[in-house]
């Protein structure tokens, strides 16, 4: 990893600036929670100076690159996925869409807020059309010239979506606890009245409001999809990946639908039941006396998901290890891989909290009421399929591939290139791996220059990889339906956490144990990083589903 | 970095069990901390089991490792050095004395305790001594053996040791939380009655209770210490260090005071005024009318403080500049030393958090009194002075010693063994360091065998060599004055934040700014971060100063 860049600290600096950065910026949003200031101009102002920044450095590098074509020689093809850049694009089209709604909102209701919230939308708008343009044009980019300002910039933008991000989470948050505080106060005291002088007053004001409100899980995962992107860049800086051009370019990934039949349909009816149990929940979670109801539809149905999910996991890494070509290791150089599994443990630490805290309560307290029992064991598996898909999607991420049976065309084209994979720096697989590989093109090698001197014993030699190949093919099949499957569980389940009402807030053997204080917070704090678990979790299994076509 | 042992998926396994084992202990230590129960056998009785687990395959390993001689070639010089386990050793001491004080006073108050208590300090004293004999026996060890069960079994004595820390900390934060409330409840109301039949009655028990308290804080570092050793011995795990043995072990630094007079002197001089202002301060602290006084004083003398640590990282980093001899890169492959630069930016944030949320509410209130001021100054030279003595050690350690313009008997001993460094694979530097480092030797060899062709040209050739070090021994001084400064500053800064009162929980603009719960769930977060931080810092700046005296 030869460091084309010369000013090394440069990489500490902007790390510190990014501290900085995103410890202002929480300082001022949680400031903000505690005033109950829904719509405040602090917050909005102190995020539309970095936006504005962040746009600024995008147009300028944009600009910088246009005059001097070289650097575009440097390219991790790894990084920026055209899958990802698509999603990013969807994302960044539903988070325009929640600016027209905001824009419309803030306008209906300018009497009583600052003429700065009409303007945020304005700006989010423009820094999400940059956004989107700088990360799909330079993605792949190993950026060589002004390192110093280049990393301030990536990190001053990666701040900038953290704290998006965060704003979000954070006002999705206090306006559930509020809902819930209303609820108890109006319980206990009826003749609490609602002086909100700031409520929407037309249908078209609740119609922007509404639309908004189911817009912002989106927004959450542009913020965080454009995060992960811009720090592949940042840690792609200053690098020289040296001759992986033409021959990567030829084997890109493709997506196909071929022979996943079974999978897309069963995925396709966990999807609609889905939305069958989101609409039954939602009408039963609003009543008081339908709610034990409701939290049982919701826990049953989960629970049949989950074994679902976890009996494919089960049976995926099944199939990896029969097949025995785990090349999975932590030392991958690849910083895309690593970040994605680094980025999946992480992110699995939010469901998994919730769980063990919930299973935890429960077993202490020691009541084990029929909603109880069911909480106990909705946890438990969903304990297991966390870590079931986490050892599943990190082993299908690690494995390339499979290079050691290869077709009759592609050993021609091994020999031909043989010098490959021992040449280049941003290598997919570990070293080890990529040295045993050049054993094997060696060896492949001498096989075919035999086969031209002497076609008859060619032919025979081709029989037995065919013989192989057609039970791997059968293998392959099964694992990409195993993929699709649980593609389409994952983005069901995002949808369920997105959307749907979130149980754990109201279940009160936790809130009993731990205090509503403490709960509170584990629960608000934890269920974003689920959401985000699941959506990267499809994403993941896309990649290695696309990834499995090359075989 | 070959991977010696082949079941890969088991290192995610082990950090799978890690967040197992970390999110259920913190689900239950923070069910208790909601109770209110100073000593839960719950709690108490998790932990004795981790304990008890952890010091069992501690003795396992050593037993089975009696065996098998042969893995003691497997060692990585860098990690656990000899003033680590020192430390180590310092801080198990401390544990012990602390296990005998706890034992005493839990027999004390035997009546109102379950048995349970009693049990604890003996179980944590066994694991104390196990944990200080494993680490100082096998902390350079790279397993080669059982390495899916040794990497579960060390995963599973870091989460014993991060629980044990978490327990402390939560322990002495509800301890401060509650004598705040309580000082405020009785400002409010003068009849409550504090019926705790838990007191102490004998001075036995005062004493016991008294002295547990102040060894706290080295229990803390303790297990801080051991967790980082632990991590590195688990990244180490399966790995193969090639020929860095006896080379290594010669050149392997030493502690020599010569020279650095002033420094000490200096320094000690920082630590005496620390211990005078502590007592200041801890008695004007107690009275409320001479609270504002006693901020005054601790405000003003940290900001002397402060300004010398500044000005001596930066006139550090200044003469590392001229030297221009830095390597710094985030790339290396080194283990311990990225971990030492990752500890100290992770640390970091604690402090800087503190003094960014300080500074955010100063600034929005607008209110500048004398004390708001002397906040304010504060908590900025605290940040810059954090951000400086980051840039000062991250600089320090990744530049290695100077090998560019070596002693005589250095350039001979540097040609025989030319070939050390371009084959070490657990290099110090960076692979474009060391690179250069073969080539500088190649001259170096070409100069020697000239020397010894004609030796009166040899003669001039040393000249300049001799004069030029000179004056590279005269900055050497200089930098070795500012480290021993440096490192009693951080000291002293330690047991100011470790024994002192913390004046941040009682500042009334934060509290109203961000709400009371909120402003003391950061400062308690953060502070034993900043305790740590220190600690490490102190550690950080020995290293280099030992590896400065190679020079």
């Amino acid at each position: 990893w030869q460091e084309g860049c010369s000013p090394k600290p440069a990489s500490l600096l902007s790390v510190l600036h990014l501290i900085l950065v995103s410890l202002l910026g929480s300082a001022i949003l949680l400031s903000e929670m505690s005033h109950h200031l829904p719509h405040s101009p602090r917050v909005h102002g102190f995020l539309m100076v970095l936006m504005l920044a962040s746009s600024a450095w995008m147009l300028c590098f944009g600009w910088q690159s246009r005059k001097t074509e070289k650097h575009r020689l440097n390219v991790d093809h790894h990084a920026g996925a055209s899958w990802l850049k698509a999603g990013l694009a969807l994302f960044a089209l539903a988070t325009l869409i929640l600016d027209c709604f905001s824009f419309g909102y803030y306008r209906e209701i300018l009497h009583c807020t600052s003429p700065l919230m009409i303007a945020f939308p304005l700006v989010q708008a423009v820094f999400t059309v940059t956004q989107v343009s700088f990360l799909s044009s330079f993605a792949k980019v190993c950026i060589q010239d002004w390192c110093c300002l280049h990393r301030v910039g990536l990190m001053n933008s990666l701040a900038t979506n953290l704290l998006l991000w965060m704003n979000v989470v954070l006002d999705e948050s206090t306006k559930q606890l509020r809902s819930i505080y209303m609820e108890e106060q109006q319980d206990s005291a009826h003749n609490t009245t609602l002086s909100n002088s700031c409520a929407c007053t037309t249908d078209l004001c609740h119609i922007f409001r509404d639309g908004a409100a189911h817009l912002h899980p989106f927004n959450i995962e542009f913020s965080l999809f454009s995060s992960t992107m811009l720090y592949v860049l940042w840690k792609n800086l200053g690098r020289v990946p040296s001759s992986l051009g033409p021959q990567a370019r030829a084997r890109r990934p493709a997506f196909r639908i071929s022979g996943i039949f079974p999978g897309l349909l069963l995925g396709a009816l966990v999807l609609s039941a889905t939305f069958g149990c989101m609409i039954v929940f939602g009408v039963f979670f609003k009543a008081k006396d339908t709610l034990p109801h409701a939290l049982q539809i919701y826990y049953t149905f989960s629970l049949i998901l989950l074994c679902l999910m976890l009996l494919s996991s089960c049976a995926g890494t099944l199939v990896y290890r029969l097949q025995k070509r785990s090349s999975f290791t932590f030392r991958t150089k690849n910083v895309v891989r690593n970040l994605d599994v680094a980025l999946l443990l992480g992110c699995s630490c939010g469901p998994l909290a919730i769980c063990i805290f919930s299973m935890t309560a429960i077993f202490f307290t020691g009541s084990l009421s029929s909603l109880n029992s069911l909480d106990l064991f909705f946890s438990l598996f969903k304990t297991l399929q966390v870590l079931g898909q986490n050892l599943f999607i990190s082993e299908a991420l690690f494995s390339g591939p499979d290079e050691r049976h290869p077709t009759a065309q592609f050993v021609l084209a091994g020999a031909l290139n043989k010098s490959f994979d021992s040449e280049s720096q941003c290598a997919v697989w570990s070293t080890m791996e990529s040295s045993m590989q050049v054993q094997m093109d060696e060896d492949e090698k001498s096989r075919v220059l035999k086969m031209h001197d002497s076609p008859h014993m060619g032919a025979a030699a081709f029989q037995k990889p065919f013989l192989f190949t057609s039970r791997r093919r059968g293998r392959a099949k099964i694992m990409q339906n195993i993929l699709v499957f649980l593609l389409l569980c994952n983005i069901a389940v995002w949808i369920l956490y997105a959307y749907g009402a979130r149980p754990h807030l109201v279940s009160e053997t936790e809130q009993n144990f731990y205090g509503f204080t403490l709960w509170a917070t584990v629960v608000t704090s934890c269920l974003p990083l689920g959401i985000f678990y699941h959506i990267h979790s499809a994403a993941s299994l896309f990649e290695v589903y696309c990834k499995s076509q090359l075989n």
